[in-house]
Protein backbone atom coordinates (compact mmCIF):
# COMPACT_ATOMS: atom_id res chain seq x y z
CA UNK A 1 0.00 0.00 0.00
CA UNK A 2 1.73 3.43 -1.42
CA UNK A 3 1.55 6.11 0.97
CA UNK A 4 1.43 9.69 -0.15
CA UNK A 5 1.42 13.15 1.75
CA UNK A 6 -1.17 15.29 1.25
CA UNK A 7 -0.99 19.15 1.95
CA UNK A 8 -4.61 20.87 1.84
CA UNK A 9 -6.03 23.93 1.97
CA UNK A 10 -9.08 25.13 3.59
CA UNK A 11 -11.96 27.29 4.50
CA UNK A 12 -13.69 26.27 7.66
CA UNK A 13 -16.24 28.77 8.20
CA UNK A 14 -18.89 26.29 7.04
CA UNK A 15 -17.36 22.80 7.71
CA UNK A 16 -17.07 21.37 11.39
CA UNK A 17 -13.20 21.25 11.40
CA UNK A 18 -11.00 18.64 10.35
CA UNK A 19 -12.02 15.57 12.13
CA UNK A 20 -15.02 13.86 10.60
CA UNK A 21 -17.97 14.10 12.61
CA UNK A 22 -22.31 13.47 12.67
CA UNK A 23 -23.08 16.69 12.95
CA UNK A 24 -22.06 18.18 9.96
CA UNK A 25 -19.16 18.23 7.39
CA UNK A 26 -15.94 17.65 7.81
CA UNK A 27 -12.08 17.87 5.97
CA UNK A 28 -11.87 14.55 7.04
CA UNK A 29 -15.44 13.35 4.96
CA UNK A 30 -14.77 15.84 2.32
CA UNK A 31 -10.87 14.08 1.77
CA UNK A 32 -12.22 10.54 2.71
CA UNK A 33 -15.34 11.00 0.12
CA UNK A 34 -13.06 12.13 -2.89
CA UNK A 35 -10.19 9.31 -2.34
CA UNK A 36 -13.13 6.95 -2.36
CA UNK A 37 -14.77 8.15 -5.51
CA UNK A 38 -11.29 8.34 -7.21
CA UNK A 39 -9.69 4.98 -5.70
CA UNK A 40 -12.86 2.81 -5.37
CA UNK A 41 -11.90 2.07 -2.15
CA UNK A 42 -12.61 3.67 1.92
CA UNK A 43 -9.66 4.80 2.72
CA UNK A 44 -8.62 6.89 6.28
CA UNK A 45 -7.74 10.46 5.74
CA UNK A 46 -4.69 11.11 8.48
CA UNK A 47 -4.28 14.54 9.34
CA UNK A 48 -1.33 15.74 11.28
CA UNK A 49 -3.59 17.60 13.44
CA UNK A 50 -7.51 18.26 14.10
CA UNK A 51 -8.82 21.78 13.55
CA UNK A 52 -12.26 23.23 15.03
CA UNK A 53 -14.96 24.27 13.44
CA UNK A 54 -14.54 27.60 11.84
CA UNK A 55 -10.60 26.78 12.07
CA UNK A 56 -8.95 27.23 8.30
CA UNK A 57 -6.01 25.83 6.75
CA UNK A 58 -3.34 27.26 4.48
CA UNK A 59 -1.02 24.03 5.06
CA UNK A 60 -2.44 21.53 6.48
CA UNK A 61 -0.70 17.98 6.34
CA UNK A 62 -2.07 14.47 5.80
CA UNK A 63 -1.48 10.99 4.65
CA UNK A 64 -3.35 8.11 3.54
CA UNK A 65 -2.14 4.92 1.64
CA UNK A 66 -3.37 4.09 -1.51
CA UNK A 67 -4.47 0.28 -2.94
CA UNK A 68 -1.74 0.97 -5.64
CA UNK A 69 0.70 3.54 -7.04
CA UNK A 70 -0.94 6.50 -8.96
CA UNK A 71 1.49 9.49 -9.93
CA UNK A 72 1.50 11.78 -7.67
CA UNK A 73 0.01 14.67 -10.27
CA UNK A 74 -2.51 12.45 -11.27
CA UNK A 75 -3.59 12.25 -7.38
CA UNK A 76 -3.94 15.40 -6.92
CA UNK A 77 -6.04 16.52 -10.04
CA UNK A 78 -8.16 13.52 -9.03
CA UNK A 79 -8.77 14.84 -5.37
CA UNK A 80 -9.58 18.18 -6.63
CA UNK A 81 -12.07 17.86 -9.04
CA UNK A 82 -13.74 15.24 -6.73
CA UNK A 83 -14.02 17.59 -3.29
CA UNK A 84 -15.65 20.44 -4.95
CA UNK A 85 -17.53 21.88 -4.53
CA UNK A 86 -16.41 22.03 -0.94
CA UNK A 87 -14.02 24.78 -0.03
CA UNK A 88 -11.28 22.24 -0.25
CA UNK A 89 -8.04 22.61 -2.19
CA UNK A 90 -5.30 19.54 -2.31
CA UNK A 91 -2.45 21.74 -3.07
CA UNK A 92 0.68 18.96 -2.86
CA UNK A 93 0.62 14.96 -3.01
CA UNK A 94 3.81 13.40 -2.58
CA UNK A 95 4.74 10.16 -2.57
CA UNK A 96 5.60 8.87 1.57
CA UNK A 97 7.52 6.49 3.36
CA UNK A 98 5.85 3.68 4.91
CA UNK A 99 6.99 4.90 8.17
CA UNK A 100 5.64 8.76 7.59
CA UNK A 101 2.81 9.55 9.70
CA UNK A 102 1.16 12.74 9.14
CA UNK A 103 0.76 13.61 12.96
CA UNK A 104 3.45 11.14 14.92
CA UNK A 105 5.95 12.59 12.17
CA UNK A 106 5.70 16.36 12.81
CA UNK A 107 8.50 18.16 14.22
CA UNK A 108 6.65 21.98 14.11
CA UNK A 109 3.31 23.26 13.12
CA UNK A 110 3.12 26.90 12.25
CA UNK A 111 -0.46 28.77 13.33
CA UNK A 112 -1.49 32.46 12.08
CA UNK A 113 -3.72 33.91 13.96
CA UNK A 114 -5.72 37.85 11.98
CA UNK A 115 -6.92 40.46 14.21
CA UNK A 116 -8.57 43.14 12.21
CA UNK A 117 -8.76 46.08 14.24
CA UNK A 118 -10.45 49.22 12.71
CA UNK A 119 -14.35 50.44 14.53
CA UNK A 120 -15.77 49.13 11.26
CA UNK A 121 -17.38 45.08 10.91
CA UNK A 122 -15.67 43.25 8.30
CA UNK A 123 -17.05 42.36 4.95
CA UNK A 124 -14.96 41.27 2.47
CA UNK A 125 -12.48 39.46 5.44
CA UNK A 126 -15.93 38.42 7.43
CA UNK A 127 -15.22 34.67 8.67
CA UNK A 128 -11.52 35.07 8.28
CA UNK A 129 -10.31 37.20 11.10
CA UNK A 130 -11.45 38.48 14.22
CA UNK A 131 -12.59 41.83 14.26
CA UNK A 132 -11.39 44.03 17.27
CA UNK A 133 -13.02 47.69 17.18
CA UNK A 134 -11.39 49.49 20.45
CA UNK A 135 -7.75 50.31 19.56
CA UNK A 136 -4.61 47.50 20.04
CA UNK A 137 -1.37 47.91 21.23
CA UNK A 138 0.28 45.40 19.17
CA UNK A 139 3.62 46.15 20.59
CA UNK A 140 2.53 45.70 24.22
CA UNK A 141 1.04 42.49 22.71
CA UNK A 142 4.47 41.33 21.39
CA UNK A 143 6.42 41.75 24.25
CA UNK A 144 3.89 40.20 26.54
CA UNK A 145 3.71 37.34 23.63
CA UNK A 146 7.53 36.51 24.77
CA UNK A 147 6.80 35.79 28.31
CA UNK A 148 5.06 32.86 27.17
CA UNK A 149 7.85 31.18 24.75
CA UNK A 150 9.89 28.21 26.23
CA UNK A 151 8.82 25.59 28.06
CA UNK A 152 5.86 25.67 30.41
CA UNK A 153 3.08 23.67 32.05
CA UNK A 154 0.02 25.51 29.46
CA UNK A 155 -2.70 24.28 31.67
CA UNK A 156 -4.02 28.17 31.92
CA UNK A 157 -4.12 27.97 27.79
CA UNK A 158 -5.60 24.51 27.43
CA UNK A 159 -9.59 23.45 26.98
CA UNK A 160 -10.89 21.44 29.66
CA UNK A 161 -11.57 19.04 26.76
CA UNK A 162 -7.96 19.06 25.53
CA UNK A 163 -6.65 14.88 25.34
CA UNK A 164 -3.02 15.63 25.02
CA UNK A 165 -1.19 13.40 27.80
CA UNK A 166 0.98 16.18 29.29
CA UNK A 167 0.22 19.99 29.30
CA UNK A 168 3.69 20.74 28.76
CA UNK A 169 4.59 22.42 25.25
CA UNK A 170 7.69 24.13 24.24
CA UNK A 171 6.33 27.34 22.79
CA UNK A 172 9.17 28.43 19.90
CA UNK A 173 7.46 31.60 18.43
CA UNK A 174 4.90 34.15 19.18
CA UNK A 175 5.42 37.28 16.97
CA UNK A 176 2.61 40.10 17.27
CA UNK A 177 2.79 42.43 14.08
CA UNK A 178 0.88 44.85 13.28
CA UNK A 179 0.11 45.76 9.07
CA UNK A 180 -2.59 48.51 9.27
CA UNK A 181 -5.64 47.49 10.38
CA UNK A 182 -4.16 44.09 10.43
CA UNK A 183 -2.53 42.68 13.52
CA UNK A 184 -0.71 39.29 12.46
CA UNK A 185 -0.05 36.52 15.43
CA UNK A 186 2.19 34.04 14.50
CA UNK A 187 2.60 31.08 16.67
CA UNK A 188 5.36 28.20 16.40
CA UNK A 189 5.90 25.13 18.49
CA UNK A 190 6.59 21.07 18.11
CA UNK A 191 2.72 20.62 19.00
CA UNK A 192 -0.23 22.69 20.67
CA UNK A 193 -2.51 21.97 23.22
CA UNK A 194 -6.58 22.13 22.52
CA UNK A 195 -7.26 26.06 21.75
CA UNK A 196 -4.07 27.10 23.07
CA UNK A 197 -3.48 29.51 20.33
CA UNK A 198 -6.33 30.64 20.41
CA UNK A 199 -7.16 30.95 24.23
CA UNK A 200 -2.84 33.10 24.19
CA UNK A 201 -4.43 35.12 21.96
CA UNK A 202 -7.48 36.06 23.83
CA UNK A 203 -5.20 36.49 26.75
CA UNK A 204 -3.30 38.99 24.58
CA UNK A 205 -6.15 41.04 23.38
CA UNK A 206 -6.69 42.23 27.10
CA UNK A 207 -2.79 43.21 26.80
CA UNK A 208 -3.52 44.84 23.55
CA UNK A 209 -6.72 46.92 24.85
CA UNK A 210 -4.14 47.49 28.03
CA UNK A 211 -6.61 45.98 30.81
CA UNK A 212 -3.47 43.61 31.32
CA UNK A 213 -0.32 43.55 32.01
CA UNK A 214 2.91 41.51 31.26
CA UNK A 215 2.76 40.68 34.82
CA UNK A 216 -0.73 39.30 34.61
CA UNK A 217 -0.11 37.09 31.62
CA UNK A 218 3.12 36.02 33.31
CA UNK A 219 0.47 35.14 36.52
CA UNK A 220 -1.80 33.61 34.25
CA UNK A 221 0.89 31.19 32.87
CA UNK A 222 2.23 30.50 36.25
CA UNK A 223 -1.09 29.77 38.01
CA UNK A 224 -1.52 26.78 35.51
CA UNK A 225 -5.56 26.88 35.87
CA UNK A 226 -7.57 27.82 32.48
CA UNK A 227 -9.85 29.82 34.73
CA UNK A 228 -6.86 32.40 35.43
CA UNK A 229 -6.44 33.10 31.32
CA UNK A 230 -8.06 35.46 29.00
CA UNK A 231 -11.15 34.25 26.79
CA UNK A 232 -10.85 31.63 23.95
CA UNK A 233 -10.32 34.02 20.13
CA UNK A 234 -12.82 33.13 17.87
CA UNK A 235 -12.02 30.06 15.28
CA UNK A 236 -12.40 32.64 12.21
CA UNK A 237 -9.02 34.35 12.92
CA UNK A 238 -7.27 30.96 13.21
CA UNK A 239 -5.57 29.42 10.07
CA UNK A 240 -3.00 26.57 10.49
CA UNK A 241 -0.51 27.58 7.44
CA UNK A 242 2.20 24.63 8.24
CA UNK A 243 3.59 21.60 9.31
CA UNK A 244 7.47 20.49 9.01
CA UNK A 245 8.48 17.15 9.47
CA UNK B 1 -29.71 68.98 3.76
CA UNK B 2 -26.23 68.16 4.91
CA UNK B 3 -24.39 66.45 3.21
CA UNK B 4 -21.74 63.12 4.04
CA UNK B 5 -19.14 61.26 2.11
CA UNK B 6 -19.46 57.62 3.10
CA UNK B 7 -16.61 55.42 2.59
CA UNK B 8 -17.66 51.17 1.55
CA UNK B 9 -16.40 48.22 1.94
CA UNK B 10 -18.04 45.05 0.53
CA UNK B 11 -17.76 41.59 -1.02
CA UNK B 12 -19.23 41.31 -3.81
CA UNK B 13 -19.89 37.88 -4.08
CA UNK B 14 -23.90 37.51 -3.52
CA UNK B 15 -24.14 40.70 -4.84
CA UNK B 16 -25.64 42.16 -8.31
CA UNK B 17 -22.89 45.01 -7.76
CA UNK B 18 -23.24 48.34 -6.75
CA UNK B 19 -26.20 49.61 -8.70
CA UNK B 20 -30.04 48.59 -7.63
CA UNK B 21 -31.24 46.03 -9.40
CA UNK B 22 -34.83 44.31 -9.60
CA UNK B 23 -33.39 40.90 -10.04
CA UNK B 24 -31.47 40.76 -7.07
CA UNK B 25 -29.59 42.42 -3.92
CA UNK B 26 -27.05 45.61 -4.42
CA UNK B 27 -24.61 47.73 -2.46
CA UNK B 28 -26.82 50.81 -3.34
CA UNK B 29 -29.71 48.90 -2.07
CA UNK B 30 -28.64 47.63 1.25
CA UNK B 31 -27.40 51.03 2.34
CA UNK B 32 -30.68 52.68 1.12
CA UNK B 33 -32.40 50.73 3.18
CA UNK B 34 -30.17 51.29 6.64
CA UNK B 35 -30.53 54.81 5.80
CA UNK B 36 -34.17 54.88 5.76
CA UNK B 37 -34.24 52.83 9.21
CA UNK B 38 -31.80 55.16 10.52
CA UNK B 39 -33.17 58.50 8.93
CA UNK B 40 -36.93 57.47 8.36
CA UNK B 41 -36.60 58.60 4.88
CA UNK B 42 -35.90 57.29 1.67
CA UNK B 43 -32.75 58.85 0.58
CA UNK B 44 -31.10 58.14 -2.72
CA UNK B 45 -26.98 56.43 -1.95
CA UNK B 46 -24.75 57.75 -5.11
CA UNK B 47 -22.05 55.39 -5.37
CA UNK B 48 -18.64 56.89 -7.27
CA UNK B 49 -18.91 54.44 -9.73
CA UNK B 50 -21.17 50.76 -10.38
CA UNK B 51 -19.08 47.58 -9.44
CA UNK B 52 -20.95 44.67 -11.65
CA UNK B 53 -21.85 41.52 -9.66
CA UNK B 54 -19.17 39.81 -8.10
CA UNK B 55 -16.79 42.73 -7.98
CA UNK B 56 -15.62 43.45 -4.37
CA UNK B 57 -14.40 47.26 -3.02
CA UNK B 58 -12.32 47.87 -0.31
CA UNK B 59 -13.00 51.58 -0.53
CA UNK B 60 -15.83 52.38 -2.39
CA UNK B 61 -17.31 55.72 -1.74
CA UNK B 62 -20.57 57.34 -1.86
CA UNK B 63 -22.78 60.81 -0.98
CA UNK B 64 -26.09 61.31 0.46
CA UNK B 65 -27.70 64.06 2.06
CA UNK B 66 -29.67 63.59 5.16
CA UNK B 67 -32.12 65.48 6.27
CA UNK B 68 -30.50 66.41 9.27
CA UNK B 69 -27.16 66.56 10.44
CA UNK B 70 -25.48 63.96 12.94
CA UNK B 71 -22.50 63.40 14.31
CA UNK B 72 -20.95 61.44 11.64
CA UNK B 73 -19.74 58.40 13.93
CA UNK B 74 -23.30 58.49 15.25
CA UNK B 75 -24.02 57.80 11.09
CA UNK B 76 -21.62 55.42 10.81
CA UNK B 77 -22.49 53.34 13.68
CA UNK B 78 -26.38 53.35 12.72
CA UNK B 79 -25.47 52.16 9.49
CA UNK B 80 -23.03 49.65 10.40
CA UNK B 81 -25.48 48.28 12.43
CA UNK B 82 -28.83 48.26 9.92
CA UNK B 83 -26.53 47.00 7.27
CA UNK B 84 -26.88 43.72 9.03
CA UNK B 85 -25.78 40.81 8.25
CA UNK B 86 -25.30 41.61 4.47
CA UNK B 87 -21.67 41.75 3.72
CA UNK B 88 -21.29 45.55 3.44
CA UNK B 89 -19.14 47.67 5.90
CA UNK B 90 -19.51 51.41 6.40
CA UNK B 91 -15.55 52.49 6.92
CA UNK B 92 -16.03 56.11 7.14
CA UNK B 93 -18.44 58.43 7.52
CA UNK B 94 -17.39 62.68 6.61
CA UNK B 95 -19.46 65.85 6.65
CA UNK B 96 -18.68 66.99 3.10
CA UNK B 97 -19.51 70.38 1.04
CA UNK B 98 -22.98 70.92 -0.90
CA UNK B 99 -20.98 70.47 -4.38
CA UNK B 100 -19.29 67.29 -3.49
CA UNK B 101 -20.81 64.69 -5.84
CA UNK B 102 -19.13 61.11 -5.37
CA UNK B 103 -18.87 60.49 -9.27
CA UNK B 104 -18.23 64.16 -10.51
CA UNK B 105 -15.59 65.21 -8.13
CA UNK B 106 -13.40 62.22 -8.53
CA UNK B 107 -10.24 62.68 -9.48
CA UNK B 108 -8.92 59.36 -9.07
CA UNK B 109 -9.90 55.57 -9.39
CA UNK B 110 -7.45 52.89 -7.87
CA UNK B 111 -8.35 49.12 -8.64
CA UNK B 112 -7.09 45.68 -7.82
CA UNK B 113 -6.92 42.82 -9.38
CA UNK B 114 -6.33 39.77 -7.38
CA UNK B 115 -5.06 36.68 -9.87
CA UNK B 116 -3.75 33.38 -7.51
CA UNK B 117 -1.52 31.34 -10.27
CA UNK B 118 -1.19 27.89 -9.00
CA UNK B 119 -2.30 24.28 -10.32
CA UNK B 120 -4.92 23.46 -7.02
CA UNK B 121 -7.87 25.63 -7.32
CA UNK B 122 -9.14 27.81 -4.67
CA UNK B 123 -10.12 27.51 -1.00
CA UNK B 124 -9.28 30.51 1.27
CA UNK B 125 -9.56 33.16 -1.64
CA UNK B 126 -12.23 31.17 -3.41
CA UNK B 127 -14.72 34.48 -4.67
CA UNK B 128 -11.99 36.77 -3.64
CA UNK B 129 -9.51 35.95 -6.47
CA UNK B 130 -9.46 34.70 -10.16
CA UNK B 131 -7.64 31.48 -10.47
CA UNK B 132 -5.52 30.53 -12.94
CA UNK B 133 -3.44 27.39 -13.16
CA UNK B 134 -0.85 27.73 -15.97
CA UNK B 135 2.41 29.29 -14.75
CA UNK B 136 1.90 33.31 -15.85
CA UNK B 137 4.93 35.17 -16.73
CA UNK B 138 4.15 38.30 -14.05
CA UNK B 139 7.33 40.34 -15.50
CA UNK B 140 6.14 40.34 -19.24
CA UNK B 141 2.74 40.77 -18.05
CA UNK B 142 3.54 44.52 -16.30
CA UNK B 143 5.82 45.27 -19.61
CA UNK B 144 2.87 44.77 -21.89
CA UNK B 145 1.00 46.86 -19.25
CA UNK B 146 3.10 49.45 -19.68
CA UNK B 147 1.93 50.00 -23.26
CA UNK B 148 -1.75 51.09 -22.56
CA UNK B 149 -0.56 53.74 -20.14
CA UNK B 150 -1.39 57.11 -20.80
CA UNK B 151 -4.22 58.43 -23.12
CA UNK B 152 -6.07 56.29 -25.60
CA UNK B 153 -9.15 55.34 -27.16
CA UNK B 154 -9.73 52.08 -25.46
CA UNK B 155 -12.36 50.69 -27.27
CA UNK B 156 -10.45 47.45 -27.52
CA UNK B 157 -11.26 47.17 -23.90
CA UNK B 158 -14.66 48.32 -23.52
CA UNK B 159 -17.27 46.94 -22.79
CA UNK B 160 -20.81 47.15 -25.50
CA UNK B 161 -22.47 48.27 -22.93
CA UNK B 162 -20.35 51.11 -21.82
CA UNK B 163 -22.38 54.26 -21.40
CA UNK B 164 -19.46 56.62 -21.56
CA UNK B 165 -19.67 59.56 -24.07
CA UNK B 166 -15.88 58.80 -25.03
CA UNK B 167 -14.17 55.56 -25.37
CA UNK B 168 -10.98 58.27 -24.50
CA UNK B 169 -9.16 57.62 -21.13
CA UNK B 170 -6.09 58.41 -19.37
CA UNK B 171 -4.18 55.14 -18.08
CA UNK B 172 -1.69 56.65 -15.32
CA UNK B 173 -0.85 53.31 -13.83
CA UNK B 174 -0.97 49.64 -14.78
CA UNK B 175 1.60 47.59 -12.24
CA UNK B 176 1.83 43.81 -12.27
CA UNK B 177 3.79 42.19 -9.62
CA UNK B 178 3.80 39.10 -8.41
CA UNK B 179 4.12 38.24 -4.91
CA UNK B 180 4.58 34.23 -4.16
CA UNK B 181 1.49 32.44 -6.13
CA UNK B 182 -0.32 35.69 -6.38
CA UNK B 183 -0.32 38.62 -8.90
CA UNK B 184 -1.46 41.54 -8.11
CA UNK B 185 -2.23 44.39 -10.91
CA UNK B 186 -3.06 47.76 -9.80
CA UNK B 187 -4.82 50.45 -12.16
CA UNK B 188 -5.35 53.85 -11.82
CA UNK B 189 -6.76 56.14 -13.66
CA UNK B 190 -9.28 58.96 -12.97
CA UNK B 191 -11.94 57.31 -14.27
CA UNK B 192 -12.59 53.78 -16.18
CA UNK B 193 -14.48 52.24 -18.80
CA UNK B 194 -17.14 49.76 -17.99
CA UNK B 195 -15.37 46.30 -17.97
CA UNK B 196 -11.83 48.32 -18.84
CA UNK B 197 -10.04 46.73 -15.94
CA UNK B 198 -11.08 43.09 -16.21
CA UNK B 199 -10.49 43.59 -20.20
CA UNK B 200 -7.32 44.89 -19.74
CA UNK B 201 -6.39 41.76 -17.27
CA UNK B 202 -7.89 39.36 -19.49
CA UNK B 203 -5.63 40.08 -22.15
CA UNK B 204 -2.28 40.41 -19.91
CA UNK B 205 -3.45 37.11 -19.15
CA UNK B 206 -2.79 36.34 -22.48
CA UNK B 207 0.73 38.04 -22.42
CA UNK B 208 1.43 36.03 -18.95
CA UNK B 209 0.81 33.29 -20.51
CA UNK B 210 2.76 33.28 -23.26
CA UNK B 211 0.48 33.19 -26.18
CA UNK B 212 0.62 37.22 -26.92
CA UNK B 213 3.06 39.52 -27.43
CA UNK B 214 3.64 42.86 -26.43
CA UNK B 215 3.85 43.64 -30.12
CA UNK B 216 -0.22 41.75 -29.94
CA UNK B 217 -1.13 44.16 -27.34
CA UNK B 218 -0.31 47.21 -28.99
CA UNK B 219 -1.73 46.21 -32.44
CA UNK B 220 -5.09 44.74 -29.91
CA UNK B 221 -5.41 49.00 -28.47
CA UNK B 222 -5.22 50.73 -31.91
CA UNK B 223 -7.42 48.45 -33.58
CA UNK B 224 -10.38 50.02 -30.83
CA UNK B 225 -12.60 47.39 -31.24
CA UNK B 226 -13.55 44.74 -28.43
CA UNK B 227 -13.26 41.80 -30.77
CA UNK B 228 -9.36 42.47 -31.12
CA UNK B 229 -8.88 42.31 -26.95
CA UNK B 230 -8.42 39.45 -25.10
CA UNK B 231 -11.48 37.62 -22.93
CA UNK B 232 -13.04 39.44 -19.99
CA UNK B 233 -11.06 38.57 -16.46
CA UNK B 234 -14.01 37.35 -13.84
CA UNK B 235 -15.38 39.75 -11.35
CA UNK B 236 -14.20 38.26 -8.19
CA UNK B 237 -11.08 38.95 -8.76
CA UNK B 238 -11.29 43.01 -8.85
CA UNK B 239 -11.42 44.85 -5.89
CA UNK B 240 -12.84 48.76 -6.33
CA UNK B 241 -9.43 50.37 -3.41
CA UNK B 242 -9.99 53.63 -3.23
CA UNK B 243 -11.40 57.24 -4.49
CA UNK B 244 -9.15 60.03 -4.81
CA UNK B 245 -11.04 63.83 -4.82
Amino acid sequence: MPRYKLTVEYDGSDLVGWQRQKNGLSVQEILESAVLRFSGESIVVHGAGRTDAGVHALGQTAHLDLPRAYPPLEILGALNHHVRPAPVAVLAVERAAENFDARRSARGRFYLYRIVNRRAPLAVERGRAWHVGPDLDAAAMHRAAQLLLGRHDFTTFRDSLCQAKSPVKTLDRLDVVRAGEEIRITAEARSFLHHQVRNMVGTLKLVGAGKWRDADVAAALAARDRTKGGPTAPAEGLYLVGVAY
